[in-house]
């Protein structure tokens, strides 16, 4: 393995910035100095890079992808391999997927299961998160063992009824459990059963357009789900992960259990920053791109979140990148928006989004950029200081940033397979040109220079025990 | 029947207090006004009351009651003859008990046994709720026969799994048929899920005492249910009537959703103003008699309480009057406390504690009283303008109060067939002298005069109609 | 005095709505009844009236005017007979003014300058609040003085620097002083010193039309002022009354402290309800017309306010009515909007804009409008139960309101002296067709038929004695 | 200059956590690695110390303090020598001092009489902010040229008034001016005229011991001041910093303010996590060591800061090291509180009581402590990188802290010259052992070893140009 040398870049981490010179070996940084004039050929490196002009920070980290996930007969479209080039194009070096027991299955084999996914494939680190399906006797032992075997979070539904959606008892059993385990569970909040309600009505009345998708799950739902997990979560003591935050109404009831000191982190994803409802207006059946849950909101909305990120009430951005083809599997909800598959894809335009529309606009400082795609991702689910960071002994897992370089995203130049992009258009600026991964250069100007295979899996440390 | 003329009385209403005569025939007030000197003979009344120095109120309304209730194999103490017999003790008028349908049964076969409850035995007019038991197919119709008939208000609950919780989706649909209908749902909000689970881990843990009732059903669990109902209700466009609230976790939500502009209203009991959990300490086996859900709370809620009634937040004063005697009713939970019959007697001191604990700390205006004891109920619950008031017109159900008396509460000597108070011991300033119910004299000086039957069945008006 | 017989009226009063008829004699209410069938006859009355189909509401009260005020060189332009004139036209009944001393002058002074004024004038009752212009050595003798004399109220300003603002350590003096004397203290809420930074900011850059009024004091001047306020309230242990409250910024503080507990009163003028500050940017001067202070607001500030009424939060309907004509005094303003005289006409509008955009909308109920425009106004202010309702024994003070009569409101028509309406236009449904004052009919089918110097000045109770 | 090699500490951040060495030359950190083994010797430093086991940290900015600071015709008792020895003994390596401007003078003579008091005195590198004890008309140009000096920090009053208060239209302009000149308004917020009227009522009623000095200024009346400040800054849309904030109803305006996005940043000091009003109630004349302003609170208060931390409400630790003796200085207050000099000592227990009462009892992380201490003052206060954090190019001014030791605080042993200690007695765990300014060792295990006059005038950066 190659000796690196970064020379001249500017350093920025979840609280520092400043311009230094790092020094990789074996796949992690050695030191991060100043040399000295010609002090370059001391430091005697394989390789140097010029990075002068140019951030330097830490690899990016998605808590939330679902690779080679099926629903139902289908799967959606990226595996480990074309999902996890897609992120390393994007800045993103270690994912964090979620696993799923099938009904009837323990937790070990839905784990098993995603290794093998993933085995051969990926082309950077991975862990896994544990979907629950059910909650049977065997679930909370089953919990001791995932914490053992390096999956200590869980993940939780309130809604899809009949699908994934545990009731109250079972998701308060749940949050006990973790709390004794150092554990952290993961939580999709939406009334689940209002929903049905609301989409029955709506078929009964052949309100079948992709819009509808978002009509009958308002945003009232969701903060209604929000404020029953947070209570939930305060009786049982146990901290609390809430994913794809995508509302005020969602965001308050965080807002007040963090004024109060509880231990609620929050999650959201680029798409409910920079998207909104009005995109299921969109001709034809092109809305059906935006089928997601929670769905993309009223435009207020979008100022609500920024802020809750400017305010550090949300904690973490990832993606939920679920991706499935507009033709061939969004299509099969032409007549009946609830055959839609939820999800889309997203997993490579995390930083330059979030860059562009956090930084780029003076919402949000560098650091907190960082803080946000990589050091808090890493420390809420038990990866740092291996990631997450830059600092001697870390996993040289790093990103060079060119903030001037503006591009555009559509789905002919994307790594992902899906056939569509959200952001078909939209243009960037800021670019993740350089992208290094346990010290080998992966990505370059954009292109994938990796190898599948390379990427490992990461047993994590409980939540409790980096407190 | 004979004309009948008041007085020198201080007449008190919701809004107003002045000294006036009153004059009522055929059981009814004629008219309200000062008669000359020498005037009351021309009023030419069969029979005149002086009562200069007291005031007349309107006869109370308690919309909370459980008489001849079943649960299981036992049933509450008190039935129609009693149980109104108490009440017009204490002041009450009128009464709305809860009917019940048993499960498998319609709506109209639970009313129509609660009719023959009542039948020949109350002493005062009743009106009824429906209380939901399950949710079927016929519930939605059973809904509308049953505003039809005159009862156009409907119980759901969040607790009591396995025997009377509706789920969410259940209750969202009871709400928007209510809306349809213009009725009322009521609802009885505590997170029966999460309460399960900690009743199971505290018998698992030999906590079998009376106070691991109240510990088990923390605030939050009913903070978490209001919150949630009042969610759906506003889904639904619906209004909302909190029965019992205990706590300022639930309170907090009230008035957050009232300062919204949305019709949500609460009704408290004299025990969560006067009451506290640490009853439940009492030696012995004395704790079980304070078992009732919710439970009684710390003190500091009185006080939320109390806020929340000097703000309106809280419209109504109930008594949830569900008499269970201690031995050999409440006694079955000696070694277990899940297997306390929950409910407490309460009907016949509901002014009495108000009057003392609002009017004579200072805490409410004498307007205040009468308007949560007998206006607001009649109001939401549409008996008035024929009840809650006095006005020319109106039934003559009145109440001269006497603010000076000083009385002991006790067992002994009360109504109900309890053997037992909530409140023994505990002394009251201010008693409901005489009552008069339809034009007759009914309780005089504290003994009752009337005549079990008397009481007639009130056909009530749609909440919606009488906005 | 002849007797009057009022008969079929639909009865309203703040809290009862009931068909009766009412008896009036010696210029009191003598009974409210249901006369039997011929009983008219037996009444004997001078005069019946019917009232079938109409509302019969007590007389409004008005609690915030300017009659006959100087400004400067300038006064307003009704004095105490054109003024309450219009009163009367608008079914207002008592008017309370602002009676002022001037700097160097006794508050006893004072009030015998403005007793002047109304002297042989006002065709209504009237009482006074006392306006505080400096706070000298002698002002809290002053304040007990007027106590005694019937003045039982104060104003105080946070605004006007050099003309009527007063220190926070003199406001609180006042505060403490009203307190012991169980008066209350109506406060002018905008920072006054901001503003000034603000208009001489404008001037310097010769911004100098009307809109620049409202700009120069913005809504957060008012709600800094508004929490400041209740805060030295607070601290003095004093109710608090504020003086038309305009805006959102301010209500939130408002309906804070009365979720606390605290003794705080809000007053809003159906300017501020109805008008926006859309109304500054009409062509050439017109704006001027709408030039007062606060000043109108833009639009969501109509729905906090009608949320603060509807939740209970905003406690009386003024009209600070203080009109200066649009020509010759509004216009010296004309290349100065600090020269604009501060103020607008709106003493005749009051109940029938109420009813139209409050009863007729749906958003309050007929017993909230009475209690609005005066039950509360009665009872804060020492007239109860002489005013503010329908009793035996009040003041027969009436308006048979005409809820189904359309009308346009407009300066050509209305009772005012100023030449211009804020309301020119304007269509109402809703109409005082006849009002009685003291017994005596004053005005039918909408015209004045009453007499200068009828009206009483009122000598009113304090605050504390009424609660 | 020698060259330093730290080895095997534990460097912490702002951020981070991980192991390292760290090597300095000429005053700066030069590169933080993992030296291979054998390493050492290439590394040929001049002094190397071992930090295993021991955090290495940044030096600790303390942006709070008033050194030779004259009151009336005595002084705080530190000079810059004596203070800026404490301080360092105490892990802090940059002072930020209140210099102030004598009514008449000029902000530049104001500065220049602070620069002299430092000249030759301080040990470590200090700032200034600049005190307005008026507002004339060359305020304004004044604060432009400060700003230009290095100077870029104003502290304004709304206490003290006839010493320091300005009006509100005064702060106002300042606020404005702050703003175009990208420098931060530092204030000192408590209602002035309301504690002068308090203050007085105590005097006249022989209310004279020290704890009417915080019975005179109660929570709210620091609560009511930053509301208004916080308005002002939202109007001037300047950003605003809260010096000792000292209770939570300053704190909840502050949280408000944050969560709408305001530019709000609050500082708070160790005696208002630590200590509480009861001390006021100590025998004797013992309360006078407590007197300053705000004062000590009710210990509720205490978890309200201490959540404010938590929740990164409160942005940093300063600690208005204002020493006076209690003989001879607090003793002229014997026989009136008012005439106590209002400050106390604290300059050299920062970190450790921050480190025991926060980290040490698990109430903040250690990287959360750094950032309090050291990296957020120097971020707002444009310190930064050069000082504020460790990072290659930054000057060397760290801390080995060794949080095993535990000592006693006591004026015996403190470096103070004040006579006592606000913390005699308690004892902290967690000790600055050596403490390294500039590339120099000036503190070895507790001893000073630095040198007058080695610490330099630090010009700082205006706020606005380091966001």
């Amino acid at each position: 393995m190659k000796n690196l040398l970064i020379k001249n870049g500017t350093l920025v981490t979840a609280a520092d910035l400043f311009v230094a010179d790092i020094f990789v070996a074996d796949g992690r940084v050695i030191w991060i100095g100043l040399l000295p004039p010609g002090g370059e050929e001391a430091a005697n490196a394989d390789i140097t890079i010029d990075a002068a002009g140019k951030y330097v920070i830490p690899g990016g980290i998605d808590v939330h992808t679902h690779l080679d996930m099926p629903l139902g007969d289908i799967c959606s479209v990226d595996d480990f391999e074309t999902g996890t080039i897609a992120a390393a194009c994007g800045g993103t070096t270690t994912i964090i997927d979620y696993a799923a027991q099938n009904r009837g299955e323990s937790m070990a084999q839905g784990l098993e299961t995603w290794l093998k996914k993933a085995e051969g494939k990926a082309v950077i680190d991975f862990g896994f998160h544990l979907t629950l399906s059910e909650f049977t006797a065997r679930t909370l032992p089953d919990m001791e063992q995932m914490v053992a075997l390096g999956v200590p979070s869980f993940k939780v539904f309130t809604a899809y009824p009949d699908r994934l959606m545990l009731d109250d008892a079972s998701i308060f059993k749940v949050l006990k459990k973790a709390k004794d385990l150092g554990a952290l569970v993961c939580a999709h909040a939406e009334n689940g059963q209002v929903i049905d309600v609301f989409i029955r009505e709506a078929l009964a009345a052949r309100q079948i357009e992709p819009k509808y998708h978002a009509l009958t799950r308002p945003p009232a739902v969701e903060g209604e789900a929000v404020h029953r997990l947070i209570t939930l979560a305060e009786l049982a003591d146990a901290p609390l992960y809430l994913v794809h935050v995508s509302c005020g109404d969602a965001l308050k009831h965080i807002v007040n259990a963090q004024n109060r000191g509880l231990p609620v982190y929050a999650e959201t994803c680029p798409q409910y920053l920079v998207l909104s409802a009005e995109n299921y207006d969109q001709i034809l059946f092109e809305g059906a791109k935006y089928v997601m849950s929670p769905p993309l909101r009223a435009k207020q909305h979008q100022e609500c979140l920024w802020q809750g990120i400017r305010s550090h009430a949300i904690t973490t951005i990832g993606t939920d990148h679920c991706p499935f083809n507009f033709n061939g599997q969004k299509s099969r909800g032409q007549d009946d928006f609830t055959k839609i598959p939820n999800g889309a894809p997203g997993i490579e335009t995390r930083l330059s989004l979030l860059y562009t529309e956090g930084v780029g606009t003076g919402r949000i400082s560098l650091n907190h950029f960082v803080d946000l795609v990589a050091t808090s991702p890493a420390r809420l689910f038990g990866l740092y200081p291996q990631k997450g960071t830059i600092a001697p002994g870390s996993d040289a897992d790093l990103v060079i940033f060119d903030p001037t370089v503006e591009t555009l995203i559509s789905a002919v130049t994307h790594h992902s397979c899906a056939d569509y992009s959200l952001y078909e258009g939209m243009r960037v600026k800021g670019m993740p040109e350089t992208v290094i991964f346990r010290g080998n250069v992966i990505v370059q100007n954009g292109k994938f220079t990796g190898t599948a295979g390379e990427g490992q899996f990461l047993k994590r440390k409980p939540y409790a025990s980096t407190r």
